[in-house]
């Protein structure tokens, strides 16, 4: 048996009654730690939840999960992913070939930014398509995200942009320049404005910024692509949004919310 | 102070350890029951959480709720949301009011519907707008979800319909009229396509219907329009997904969950 467990955004606590009793009835216990970051180190999870913990690096999950499929065969093995569980299409793929396998699948749900970003006061049906913002591959520079804003734009749809991470293990890391921060993407987006030239990001395209979005360094910060210095935070994880038009709740709400 | 805690989407065990110890503290409880459903009854939530439960119906949080904004000046108060915690405008009005009257806000997240359904198979990523299938009301039957399957149909992206529920506290509820059934929506959208005439609903549109996404009359059926008696599905909740073209991952993902 493969059970897949989101243990959510910040913390320990964050997971669900569920997905802690099924974890502590596991034989074997990854945590995907590439995806994302959680506010605790790996002895503090660990103690929390009375398990013994192997944090999987994103090569072993992306091609060297045989050994853990063998495992699963006969025994109860649990893959943690920080947030929701199907965010990475390494999970769907490990899924898939668990499937395959004939190896019974299981799943617990937990929090994802995806829909915690709602924390701003944007409602989530007023979001199109979410997008990545990765770091630019030598020469290689991405447009993927810059199409994604300028469709949700022509629609007045908020864009959530999620922010790279470099390391294969970062999220159990504690160097923070393995994170992309807001005002890295921002250049990347400027970046890319100068290469495709639509008029997408512009000094003033709204923009808003989400820190550590349930967590001790939780920031909501939000100004305009030309005015990031003014944010100032420093600590992952960060993601942006790019807002279309905002409904009077949504103003009023992210008024309060970055004031929190 | 005012906490909102999402308490996931099935079972009372769903709730996060953080939301369940914020729950047990409160002085005072209420349960939002008319924007989902979850499979407990209440006596068997009260039970699970050790704390008493009012069931607040749609009334009562969207227009008396300033007694529960009285009580949170000098007491904990506990908002309890079915799914994650901004899903509907409701929460952000009372969001928006605490503050205003310069009441602490509290936030637990948990798992939502929007990112459950990457449980089909469907990448998160591929998704366009959300958009809900309401009741028509008389004579009027809103264009929105024709509107939003279209534009995502033109970006290739898929389209998640969440669908209505009819009274005031459904989801405490058990009579299974009250919740839109997917052969219910897919019928209004044969209706909007007969009024909008752009060809966005034919017979062959390819559709995804997913029933009690974790809960124990958990079913996901892939097929089209055409041929959604074949689904045959009759408890709730339903949401349904016009999905556009699918990745080789997505597609062999799907055809493991419609099987388990």
């Amino acid at each position: 048996m493969l059970t897949f467990i989101g243990i959510g955004l910040s913390d320990p606590d964050d997971i669900t009654v569920k997905g802690l009793r099924k974890l502590r009835a596991a034989d074997h216990v990854y945590l995907e730690g590439y995806t994302s970051k959680i506010n605790a180190p790996k002895d503090e999870l660990e103690q929390f939840y009375e398990q013994d913990i192997t944090v999987a690096p994103r090569e072993q999950l992306e091609q060297r999960h045989d050994e853990l499929l063998d495992e699963a065969e006969d025994e109860d093995v649990v893959i943690l992913v920080i947030g929701d569980v199907f965010s990475a299409t390494t999970h769907s793929m490990i899924y898939v070939e668990a499937k395959q396998r004939g190896i019974d699948v299981d799943i617990v749900h937990n929090a994802s930014i995806l829909t915690a970003v709602s924390q701003t006061g944007l409602q989530l049906y007023t979001f199109g398509k979410t997008t990545s913002i990765v770091y630019p591959d030598e020469d290689w520079l991405p447009s993927t995200p810059y199409h994604a804003i300028k469709d949700n734009q022509e629609h007045d749809l908020h864009t959530l942009c999620l922010l790279d991470i470099k390391a294969d293990t970062a999220g159990m890391s504690n160097d923070e320049d393995e994170f992309m921060t807001a005002d890295e993407a921002v250049n990347i987006l400027y970046d890319l404005e100068n290469k495709e030239q639509d008029g997408v990001i512009t000094d003033d395209t709204p923009l808003i910024v989400v820190q550590d979005i349930t967590g001790p360094n939780h920031a909501i910060w939000s100004g305009t692509m030309g005015s990031i210095d003014e944010f100032g935070g420093d600590t992952p994880l960060h993601s942006i949004i790019i807002p279309g038009s905002m409904h009077d709740m949504e103003s009023e709400m992210l008024s309060y919310a970055v004031s929190s």
